[in-house]
């Protein structure tokens, strides 16, 4: 079960420039293209016609072309012609709303009639010249909420990520966690501690010391449906921390949009936001690269994580502090799913006795 | 569901020239074999003794040897010794009608006592000397009512064989289908057109001029239980189309024999025969190649049709005028299913009232 | 179904040298490593903190630690420590029975209230100074009932290790079967036959003539629940064959413990025990090699089989004298299931009504 009635990133512009692209999301077949006016469009990625996925066609004047037949999907979700056929009478396929913002490309799965983009995170870094963000896309096989807790537990860090951003430190602080209204806050601070290999290269990337102690700081932010950005940082030691002055720390933003696929699988758009040196694009891409690194290590253990669990899914499992954002999220994430539930059921009621 | 009671093509005699050959067709598994007079025999793929495949094994003197412990099989069914055994009383294994025609191994997967072998196809073309035939096999993960509509509808050449013998006039010209007792007949002409690719190359082959326009036909041709023989060709504009003089045309037969392997895979025999060159294996051995490229393209798309309609089972498709002849043709084998169906109850009332 | 309450082959000790081991024995997964002492422990592959597999993690002072959060597990299945937790009322996990003897881990993967580690059976060559063992590992899917025929009935020498130990005469010579309380004893001697090429490179290795006829002996035994020990040798021909003087003959003991990995897969140790130049660690890696090809030569043979009697499960099969010992060892393991069940009901009802 996931929340539908909610925004999550489907994609990335550059995924569907030479050819429309197909993904699942939530179960959803949809297939992402622009139209006319270069929108972006999203339909079911099913012909009426015979059941091909319109993902295997081609665009042609803002419209979807099935590969197969020729059918011609507008981003109405209507057959807009065919060659040799009076298409009027044709049966419609499901459309989604769809927004492009922030550089992402958001869907809306559930009930449309529902969809607000005013809803869509605003996501300050991403339309302010002096930030930069660089990122990438992993398919994972795990379901989604666990990898809300991955993100919300940074202890792991410790143990995952040993050679880059991890450090015995992290697992001496303990984790605060507050809830406020739908937005989940796990923090935890380190103070005089030496910096990790990850932070030492950004301490050098902005010009900074990387050989003194620091106070380091992990802010992660949930909010529905399963996004997760982490304010990170380190600033030299007694600078102040996290309000430490700019030229006195190097911090950033890491960013996490986890979009289900099925129960058991996820898009995970990961990438990090920074507002020092937003113009050196080989910062960036060095950057990403780092990042690239460090997160696919959390793949294996996710991925053999979400065998065991559905091997025993009746197991309870320990919620310890460490463990206080995800279970928080978790609690919203339910308590979303059963208000659609209440809603849905209450709609078939009223259509029933009508 | 597919109809049992009747002939398919199972293999080529080159398949099981080295070793025997396994192979599932409807759902049946069976092993071919040559016996001592060097016909084609065809057993269950399970031996009585530990249910090994014999297909694992080899033919000696015309009797297939488990590879495991050595039981000797013959072409009946029956084991016809095993070292250090009696084997009179052991138990049988299936065995199905089997015959060698016309350059392909037939095959009867259901009720042996209605198999006639005078009910396979006659095919012309691979008994005159002015004929040449070449083809392939394709194992393709679709059921075989979809490789029947993609061979009935050729409307997809303008999409999916774009490159070689697709073009936007095939789509302008509406086709017509006929029905004929248990044949259907799809066919379509397009006149004074520029001739595609693979038509120019043919013409080439032919001694034609290549550049002048042409007049083209598809006449497409289902038999049951999924034979399609398509008659092709293209004749210098003017000269009579189908029926222009041999000199003045280029022409071929496309073979298709569809086996289903289960419900949702297919053997799909695939070839083209021509009478024209017909002694010119490097023409034969190009056109097979070219073939074999055009008719690959088809693949990625009937298997991704398939996942998307196994994923919605009950949801209508839309039945075009281009779908006529899948259309009728689904309608044959829907009624030969049925027909089985029936005299399988009636004789199991027989059997349960004597 | 598979005897529980019993001791199997878990793993070599060299597999677990570098870092914890995950193997699934029985449906159990379970993890196996050292302790503070040396000694080898095993406990479910499962942390209670969040589920992730205990084997990705590593050892530290002779804990399992987790690494995915750094729950430290000790080998009672009690979590010993974690970062910044007070960890006394965690739950546990479950504990299996382990025994490092003979070169072996052996573990108890059923109720270990009854694990006596004196039933684990006594291996007289891997204690003796006159004998050396080289063996390996293959992971077959297949049952393990399938392997333990296979072992009871060499009859498929002949066909499946044509090239190395088969011989016609083999399947010429009926084998003998007898069963004595728990084992069962398949034995079979050829005499004055010709030596097959593994022998032939045996006797040379044991500095023996390798041209001149021999009698040969194979004395399969099988002890619960999957144990099958071959003693295999030649004789000079007329020196009394199994009985004859060590310096006429070249014998070994072929060692292979099954161990269920699920009901349709295995992990078999397979390995060959000698007593002739036992110091000669040359000739041990030569046997290896050697008997890991000719045993590999099962493994597709074993799988076939395994898929035909999974898509025919209510097949009879044939129980031929040759397959004497296999019926037997069944029926011993058959019958120990059937006490495990009845015990296990026993006990629930002995708890039912307390």
């Amino acid at each position: 079960m996931f929340p539908k009635n909610t925004w999550y990133v489907a994609c990335t512009p550059d995924e569907f420039e030479q050819a429309p692209l197909g993904r699942k999301i939530c179960n959803e077949s949809i297939v992402f293209f622009r139209d006319e006016e270069g929108r972006v469009a999203a339909v079911e990625d099913f012909c009426p016609h015979r059941g091909a996925p319109l993902s295997l066609g081609f665009v042609r004047d803002g419209k979807l072309v099935c590969g197969y037949h020729g059918l011609e999907m507008s981003r109405t979700g209507h057959c807009s012609s065919m060659p040799g056929q009076r298409v009027k009478g044709f049966p419609g396929i499901k459309t989604y709303p769809v927004v492009e913002r922030h550089g992402f490309i958001w869907v809306w799965p559930g009930d449309a009639s529902l969809a607000n983009p005013e809803k869509i995170p605003h996501l300050h870094w991403a339309e302010s010249p002096d930030w930069a963000y660089g990122g990438g896309l992993y398919h994972i096989h795990c379901g989604f909420r666990l990898m809300v807790d991955n993100l919300m537990d940074l202890t792991h860090e410790t143990y995952v990520h040993a050679s880059s951003i991890g450090q015995p430190e992290i697992e001496e602080a303990a984790p605060k966690t507050s809830v406020n209204g739908e937005e989940v806050v796990t923090s935890r601070t380190m103070e005089n501690i030496p910096a990790p290999p990850f932070w030492q290269a950004a301490l050098r990337g902005n010009d900074l010391a990387d050989d003194v102690p620091v106070d380091r700081w992990q802010i992660c932010r949930f909010t529905p449906p399963s996004h997760v950005m982490i304010e990170v940082g380190v600033a030299h030691a007694g600078k102040g921390g996290y309000d430490a002055p700019a030229d006195a720390k190097a911090s950033s933003i890491v960013v996490d949009f986890i979009t289900p696929e099925t129960e058991t699988s996820i898009w995970y758009f990961w990438g990090m936001a920074r507002n020092f040196k937003p113009e050196d694009d080989q910062l960036t891409a060095t950057i990403r690269e780092g990042q690239g690194k460090i997160f696919a290590e959390d793949l294996d253990m996710l991925e053999a994580q979400q065998r065991n669990l559905s091997t025993y899914p009746d197991r309870q499992l320990l919620k310890l502090n460490i463990d206080g954002g995800g279970v928080q999220a978790r609690r919203i994430i339910e308590r979303l799913i059963a208000e659609e539930q209440a809603t849905a059921e209450t709609t078939l009621k009223k259509v029933g006795s009508a």
